[in-house]
């Protein structure tokens, strides 16, 4: 169905503008995704949005106007509307010429499949939209089946993280669960459990990595609690040179991940 | 010298707040740096700032009261103001209890020693000021040597940039040119220029990396044009196995820094 919004004070637009908020997120099952890329990732996965909203002002792109097309023959809402309400919506300046209103995307621990992917990574209470975003972008490009998020994590629905992922999160499986749930699941199959720690003298290129690795992330600031640290199969440490003592929590993400994944290309 | 400051409206607490916006601060030759680890890193480098702020509401930890006696020692200003001062110093909700106020750390390129480190980090219009601090960042874990900004990249010394260098703002070389001049400089010297592409197909791990190596980066969207690709001495790839086409710019600096240094550290 397609339809046209020009007031700023409709009830939708208000409601999918609550969406940047977490609560309403959660009350509602919804999340935002902006432009076009995103959209056009979220697609070739097999997913479109409930509600596709676009500026009239800009021609659409090809490719959004494709996009458009599937949406509304799938039986979504396609609303036609300003770059200022998009700009409302999004909370920018700038807003992306679409957006679309997508359900929930969290995948029940109990659902996931262990066995479809050699790589996982589980991040404990990470705090940044952005980092969680870019270890998602990272998980898809090594190959890892998704992202498992334990105790207290920034919301992998926020507009930050969504735009930060690159579409990534369309790609990945997100769970989100305590880490008492995680370790019981993870122990009843097979899975070597990963940790970064300034603790060990282990440099981490010197294990041998096995199918499938959970590579377990700390919070940006902390770091692992020992308590988890001591749950690992493996504690490695990635070697710094410098003054500082620990790499942004995305990067030493991806510098494991790809070490992980490297090993796996060369037993292939 | 010691004094106190509690009025919003005293000279020093503008010009200081003006230092948010990068006019203000290339006019001044000064930039802000915010919290007790940047700071104490700072010192630990022998830099000390021109001006140092703290909050009186907090009894000061005993690393900042260190660094109070230092800066008033060496001759610097320190200002004894309030929490909701440095609130507006800093355009921060919850600020850091001390802010300092640093002299430019721009290096020349002519005054760049290539031979000081092995591994150098270059970015082409970089955009988004977490990404470059997080490479700055990066830059010191893998012992480079500094970080050379060529074309219109953000200014590494905004408020942003500052925050996510976590200190390595002030244990890396920067510096700021253009394209030319760098090709210019590199040319006159040894160095191995290695860029990132989509359009090769050699694999990041096959080549042998020799010192100085000089890592090139390209901006976030548009990655290097063509032409700058064509200068390098060797193109690699890192490996993507999923949907996406890209890493985020300072996730794929640290898996390019990480394998350089890897070879580096098996030759020796």
């Amino acid at each position: 169905m397609r339809r046209e919004i020009t007031g700023f004070s409709n009830p939708l637009v208000k409601r999918v503008r609550s969406l940047r908020e977490k609560k309403h997120r959660k009350r509602e099952g919804l999340f935002l995704a902006e432009g076009l890329r995103i959209l056009t990732e979220a697609r070739e996965e097999g997913v479109l949005p409930d509600m596709l909203f676009y500026a009239q002002e800009a021609p659409p792109h090809p490719l959004a106007a494709e996009l458009i097309d599937t949406v509304d023959a799938a039986g979504g809402e396609v609303i036609v509307t300003s770059a200022d309400i998009l700009s409302k919506i999004s909370g920018k300046d700038n807003p992306q010429a679409i957006v679309g209103v997508y359900p929930d995307r969290t995948t029940a621990l109990t659902d996931l499949d262990r066995s479809a992917a050699d790589i996982w990574i589980v991040a404990q209470s990470l705090r940044d939209p952005g980092n969680l975003g870019t270890i998602l972008r990272t998980g898809d490009a090594v190959g890892a089946g998704g992202l498992i998020l334990v105790d207290d994590c920034v919301d992998p629905f926020s507009v930050e993280a969504v735009r930060a992922s690159m579409g990534a999160l369309f790609t990945q499986k997100i769970v989100q669960c305590r880490w008492s749930d995680f370790l019981g699941w993870l122990r009843a199959g097979p899975g070597q459990l990963i940790g970064t720690s300034l603790k060990t003298d282990k440099d981490y290129q010197q294990p041998d990595y096995t199918s499938p690795a959970f590579l377990l992330v700390g919070n940006e600031a902390q770091g692992l609690p020992s308590d988890y640290e001591a749950q690992c199969d493996l504690l490695v440490k990635i070697p710094m040179l410098g003054k500082a003592d620990s790499l942004n929590a995305a990067v030493a993400t991806a510098v494991m991940a790809y070490e992980i994944r490297n090993q796996f290309r060369k037993t292939i």
